[in-house]
């Protein structure tokens, strides 16, 4: 097998077999197949599209590249849950205690927020002592006992795809299909979970700006879970909007913890609520309107709310800041943003607006930059709303005067207006 | 200006700026642009094609990476010749003493052989003596002084071209027409002629199998030409036979001889009559015609073989191995390939003679191999000829007997044969 000929065979059309994905994989993996082999494949694959056979088996072969977690030792179906990103998004938070309180054990692994988007692992870390570089077996203990633990992504996981998307990162091949949804799944496959329930954003603020997009993901990703043997389904929601009214890391944690009190915005606890009901059918808990019910009774009976506070204390963290209110620290300036004109909002620019809390100090421009947990956004009027000149459309959570004030006039880019009534767009697309 | 910008754009189906073009090539050239980035635009440019104005700029930034050579100080107007290549290829050899026995200088710049298709400078070097090694001071002496000389490609020219085709050949970015057609113009534009006659091959003994190929790479050539301010002619000739009788270096040698003297085959004498007439055509010579009359006057009073000896002369040759008989070396081996049956020839596999050829010795199957002057094949018989059994189809000139039997054959596979009359293939097809 010769990297040249595995190349030409796909730019000519022809499907690659699992031995030569494998080799191609294997091959960039330890070195023997250099860069610029690698990227003439991710560009022909880019053009020529792949077939679920192809996706699969590249999904595996990056899963395979490093370690796997066994969750065998686990009892009960163990189901994953993922969501392919946005501006708001704390859903996993807020989903995976209501699943743990009704006896289906979630080991879950998540990742850090870069550019408009926010991470699961720095919303917890605004949590003080809450540790999220938990080792393998004291992750697996956390779960036996409590039925819930969120950790770091293994940086062992899947190293093939680590550098492949470092790779595409620079050849401009990162908006290929099939190679954004090998890329997620190698992750989920390797972190071992039974079932996967997937969540895909479509809309201004998700990578999928448009529904054909995310329904193409959807089916993608799917078909390679189904192809791994591992029962999947995926739904779309909105991301045309900013999720719930929080944007920023301890913001969010008190959002999630409004949800779990019942008490949360609507739009957030309805997704919350499908996203649990949905994980629950998977783990075999019964029809999806029996999952709805027992979703929303893990709320009502503090159940749910009770299981976030017992992962936070496995975790190391404090759970006086789950259960107690004004415990997080609040940043030194709040600052509103006032209408400059009455009527309806028309839009809203979801990408920017997480940008914007991103320019905050609530998320990071590149890997590594430090996060100020306390800087956010709380939205007061979102797409759809009738306003008032001078109302409150939003209040800055910011260190200084002077960055709250950049971003205001950035927050108010982000929005269009107009003077006839506008839907709100519809939370679940499909 | 960014590299990944630039893929993206190209990807993404927009035209590059000749700017954008002449950053990407400059910029790889130095080695400012890593391989991976110039393999991933080299992808997409296979799938995503050219414009005239992206291949002119692209010809253009590769031929001034180098040195260019300065004709201006030759009287006349220069006139280039570039053939696609091809098995039996000879007429460079014959055509460019045919022009420069009609007072128009020829300043020429050849390659070596590799794989099926033999080079210039190789047929040249089987005379003894006769250096192609030639420095620019001493090579614009001989054009003065004689109208004529035929060296090596000097290294210096192109080398952005040059780095460029070692990546495409490893990432399966060869077959693109912008990239070929870019790739020859280059070093034709930095060798100094004002004027360009291309010779498309076109068959299975040539680069480009499909006539429609052949004419995409003929008109993205004289676009590039005509872009780049030279008046360019292009000429579709025939590849799916070999051309003349003679394959290998010496051998061919004799051939060209044959045609100066007039008594050259019909085919290959009608091809470089043609070509030398455009040649002359292209030096303001006068109408088509009377261009024609002038090639067949130079071979018909002697003139042409006496140019071609007073190069040969010129570069160090021995004059008499072109105007006396029986000077070469002879290959120790002769053995003739006789017909298995009788019928006529229906077609023949020129690239396979053409590789038996090079595995008599006349070839190079890598860069760098050395090769036996003396070996080839002499081909009586070719497509639509009628045959008898037991009749010679060629003969072949070889240093062992061993080598001989095998690839005897192989000649005979490169064969097919039928009972009904077939035409021979047109000559030239546009």
């Amino acid at each position: 097998m010769r990297a040249y000929e595995i190349i030409n065979k796909k730019k000519r059309g022809y499907v690659l077999t699992a031995d030569e994905i494998h080799y191609m994989i294997t091959g960039y993996t330890i070195g023997d197949i250099p860069d610029y082999q690698m990227a003439a494949l991710l560009m022909t694959i880019y053009f020529q599209g792949m077939t679920p056979q192809e996706t699969t088996a590249l999904t595996i072969s990056m899963a395979e590249s490093g370690e796997q977690q066994d969750l065998s030792g686990l009892v009960g179906i163990k189901v994953d849950k993922h969501s392919t990103g946005g501006v708001g998004d704390k859903t996993t938070l807020a989903v995976c205690p209501i699943v743990a309180a009704n006896d289906v054990p979630v080991a879950k692994m998540s990742g850090r927020g870069l550019g408009h988007t926010g991470g699961t692992i720095d919303k917890l870390e605004a949590i003080p002592g809450l540790r999220t570089d938990i080792a393998t077996g004291e992750f697996l203990q956390i779960v036996a006992s409590h039925g819930i633990c969120i950790t770091g992504q293994s940086a062992k996981l899947a190293p093939a795809d680590k550098k492949i998307y470092a790779l595409r990162d620079v050849t401009a091949t990162v908006d290929s299909i099939p190679l954004i949804a090998a890329s997620i799944m190698s992750k989920k496959i390797a972190a071992g979970a039974d079932r996967i329930l997937l969540d895909v954003k479509t809309g201004n603020g998700a990578f999928m700006k448009s529904l054909q997009d995310s329904q193409a993901l959807a089916t993608a990703m799917t078909q390679i879970g189904e192809g791994c043997g591992r029962k999947t389904l995926a739904i779309i929601t909105d991301m045309s909007v900013p999720l719930g009214n929080a944007i920023g890391n301890a913001l969010e944690i008190l959002e999630v913890i409004e949800v779990l009190r019942g008490q949360g915005p609507k739009d957030l606890t309805t997704i919350c609520i499908e996203l649990a009901a949905n994980m629950l059918y998977l783990a075999d808990k019964g029809p999806i309107e029996k999952c709805r019910d027992m979703a929303v009774e893990a709320i009502a009976s503090g159940k749910a709310l009770e299981k976030f506070a017992q992962m936070v204390e496995a975790q190391g963290g404090d759970k006086a800041y789950v259960l107690e209110a004004g415990r997080f620290d609040v940043a030194s300036v709040i600052y509103p943003v006032l209408s400059p004109r009455s009527g309806y909002i028309a839009s809203m620019d979801t990408e920017g607006i997480g940008l914007c809390a991103m320019g905050l100090g609530a998320g990071r421009e590149k890997a590594g930059d430090i996060i100020d947990y306390r800087a956010g956004i709380i939205i007061n009027a979102k797409t759809g709303d009738h306003i008032a000149k001078g109302q409150q459309l939003a209040i800055l959570h910011a260190s200084s005067q002077r960055a709250a004030e950049t971003a205001a006039l950035k927050y108010l880019a982000c929005l269009s207006f107009c003077d006839h009534a506008v839907a709100a767009p519809p939370l679940i697309h499909e």
